[in-house]
């Protein structure tokens, strides 16, 4: 149990930040443990693991998996090395979804992959993946074995199913919701059930927390990929159009999708399914979502389960991280204003 | 237990045909538990695994598994869903192993990810791998989940130690041992040692199978290296030469290092360090292999650990399965003559 979980106030309005704040000591242990077993006699190992656990960013999955422990008064130390299981799992997706097929070795590289390689992008992501499952294995539970090596292998398969979805303009807004389900909601989930589990929760705890980060999962990448296409970020110099690029079918591009004119419907075949772009064509795009609200409506869409993942927390007993937990779903889903 | 195995004499001069004979009944459940969890809603992943399952050949590390099992009388339906797991793992790193580095995109593809392209081989190889853990967590010893979990980092820790030396002329022979037993024996050390463990026998016994399949792997790894310049092999149709055009640092181009005029040494350089390869060069290769009677003596250093995977298994108890794991290590070493 954190005690200064419990003591100390929010003192920040991002509540991200409030979370990090309030969870700073466990934090420090998770990310103790993740330099720890990322180590490795094989130099490149910790070389690139490091560069692309540092680049990771918010470690939002961590500080779901200790704010739930907490919440539910489970073991922080057994948290901590989990929680870093957890951010290996993602590490490992991350790297793998870096690499490049033959077919669009054209677009723009990422970074890991650009530098490193394939097969060492490949090979150090088997390796992140290899150490989460000693890790759990370490922990002793099977039940939260099972728990993450079924989300593995549903990430796995969304991301099989995202490649099929890719530039096919036949993709329904189901087959997008199942597709981000798989790839990003389903370790967000795990990352939360896992807390009640250490705590020795009842199995409904267990299922509210799950169902609380399958939702706040599905918002969140539903926001991520209306992002994508912001004028907003664009103008903070972030990189946009990643997603256009590659033919993704997202939320925005389904929206307008549904209600285009011949015309419209001509782009995306051309831009998304033929991937013949020219430079204009991103601020086209942009400029067809919105004439159709499509941002909007996909950030409607994205509250939606934000709703569904505010009455699950609800089941949650009080304490001031499950107010930060539901904080944040409004934070995920408007993050780029 | 298996009675069949018992009973049943070896009806073949051929090992690896006499163990799968003998244990026919096993390995039906094991290719049916192999059928049953690549199975995924999501259709690549069926067709993509059983394309490279299929190409798999002989499950040699399946059958290492069910008969360590056998031998120490453990229960062969928990060693039907661990041997799948063992070969989820062999063959997602097969997948991973066959990703083309941008930079080695020149050379010959290998099927698969020629088929199916890089991105698809990655995620079908992570569904895999996530199905293994599955599999082990399914079946509950945390035990086998350690064993299991430890070879896979390893068995990653191995390929990027390759990663490093290829190419690379000061590898030295310690360098090389070190990478085929983590990228290879570490596996086939798993496997033998699951099965002692499923039977609940002591520590010694579960080293003692290991140290077998440790042994074992490292013989058929370098047995493996000289086929790929074995002129026998290239007129039984086989493709030979993979390791050289990759620049691999392997036994039979260590032996020739070590005694390589200055000539020599330019041609090594030419055609591994500065991969400028041409068409005679490979029969080039094998002039100079042959010249330092490379292959012969890198197949000695194969009996070498050959000698070792024997004395360990004399620890096993009499068993007619163990006299066949005895039978497959000259097997092994010797299979391409």
């Amino acid at each position: 149990m954190n005690a200064q979980a419990v003591q100390t106030k929010p003192t920040s309005e991002n509540p991200l930040e409030a979370l990090s704040s309030l969870l700073e000591t466990d934090m420090k242990a998770v990310n103790a443990a993740i330099i720890k077993h990322m180590d490795s006699p094989v130099a490149l190992i910790p070389q690139l693991a490091t560069y692309i656990v540092a680049a990771g960013g918010k470690r939002i999955r961590p500080l779901l998996t200790l704010a739930c422990t907490s919440i539910y008064g489970g073991e922080m130390a057994r948290a901590h090395g989990l929680s870093a299981a957890v951010e290996f799992i993602h590490t490992a997706t991350l790297l793998h979804d870096d690499v490049v097929d033959e077919s669009e070795e054209r677009r723009g590289q990422k970074a890991a992959n650009l530098i490193f390689g394939n097969q060492a992008s490949v090979l150090v992501g088997d390796f992140l993946f290899s150490r989460a499952f000693q890790l759990m294995t370490a922990d002793g539970s099977l039940g939260i074995l099972k728990i993450l090596s079924d989300a593995s292998a549903i990430i796995a398969q969304g991301e099989v199913m995202q490649l099929a979805t890719t530039g096919n303009l036949s993709t329904t807004m189901d087959d997008y919701i199942e597709v981000i389900k798989a790839k990003t909601a389903a370790l967000f989930a795990a990352a939360c059930e896992v807390g009640p589990v250490i705590a020795g929760a009842d199995k409904s705890a267990a299922s509210a927390m799950a169902e609380y980060g399958l939702n706040m999962g599905i918002a969140f990448q539903i926001a991520d990929d209306a992002l994508d296409y912001d004028a907003d970020q664009d103008a903070l110099g972030k990189t946009i159009g990643d997603d256009f690029r590659e033919g993704k079918m997202t939320a925005p591009v389904l929206f307008a999708l549904a209600q285009a004119d011949e015309e419209e419907r001509a782009f995306w075949t051309r831009t998304l399914v033929e991937k013949n772009q020219q430079d204009r064509d991103l601020a086209q795009a942009q400029e067809i979502l919105n004439r159709h609200s499509a941002l909007k409506r996909s950030l409607k869409l994205a509250e939606e389960y934000g709703e569904k993942a505010r009455l699950a927390l609800a089941e949650a007993p009080d304490h001031n991280l499950r107010a930060l937990l539901d904080a944040l779903i409004p934070y995920t889903i408007h993050r780029g204003s």
